[in-house]
């Protein structure tokens, strides 16, 4: 896939992520590309409008635990290594785009449920990543309808 | 990018598309793929709710007329031949979507507009494309915010 040298790959890391990994490598074939594994977590603070709780706060490190081992895991398939991984507390749209810019990324590729809309990361929408992106999008659709 | 055997290109024929399709042959390269171009016009019909009079008819004819050339103008820059230029009526959406189950595509690429959201075509956006692809969809930015 010539044209694209820096690729933001936006993964919810769910067992459809090992679908899109697939479709990613057979697009970069062997073209030399820049490729960086994000994953947001959207802090809990959000969902209950305040600060955390104390017992909150426990739940949302064993999430971020979980999370980077997922992460670190679905990367290895891909041979993305620990710097191009991303790890992320905010609104996933927000913080995708603002690590495209970051990176110059020229391409962002998020997972789309087809007929369901396209329910993606977590408790964020494709809808929010194409609005607003710095570059190009790919949606690449996992399950059916 | 060797994944993608069947392409649907929806354009809206303006400047933008001329972008568009430079990034297409960059995409596409030397591999050799079964491309196809749509531009979809939405009836008249739709915009009045009803049956177009005689002089709207006219009008339509000469939307059809121009659509058709500068879709064929268009087409031969990404060396695409009659049997692969669909020139349609109808929903944006719907008719995209139908163009790609019938050739069984398995990428859709739609022009985005930064910033400004999606729109593309005529009256459309590039959300109704993405909502209930049977596939894949590229989202190229064109145009800045």
């Amino acid at each position: 896939m010539q044209p694209y040298q820096t690729i933001i790959l936006a993964v919810d890391l769910t067992e459809e992520s090992n679908l899109i990994a697939e479709r990613v490598r057979a697009l970069i074939g062997s073209n030399p590309t820049d490729l960086h594994i994000v994953h947001v977590i959207e802090p809990l603070s959000f969902a209950y409008g305040g600060d955390v709780p104390m017992d909150l706060s426990s739940v949302q490190e064993q999430i971020q635990d979980q999370a980077k081992a997922h992460l670190n895991e679905f990367s290895r398939q891909l041979a993305v290594d620990a710097s191009h991984q991303h790890l992320i507390f905010g609104r996933p749209e927000n913080e995708i785009h603002r690590l495209a810019e970051e990176h110059d990324a020229d391409l962002i590729i998020v997972g789309s449920h087809g007929r369901h809309g396209l329910a993606l990361l977590l408790g964020s929408t494709a809808n929010g990543v194409l609005h607003g992106a710095p570059c190009d999008v790919l949606a690449v659709r996992v399950g059916m309808a």
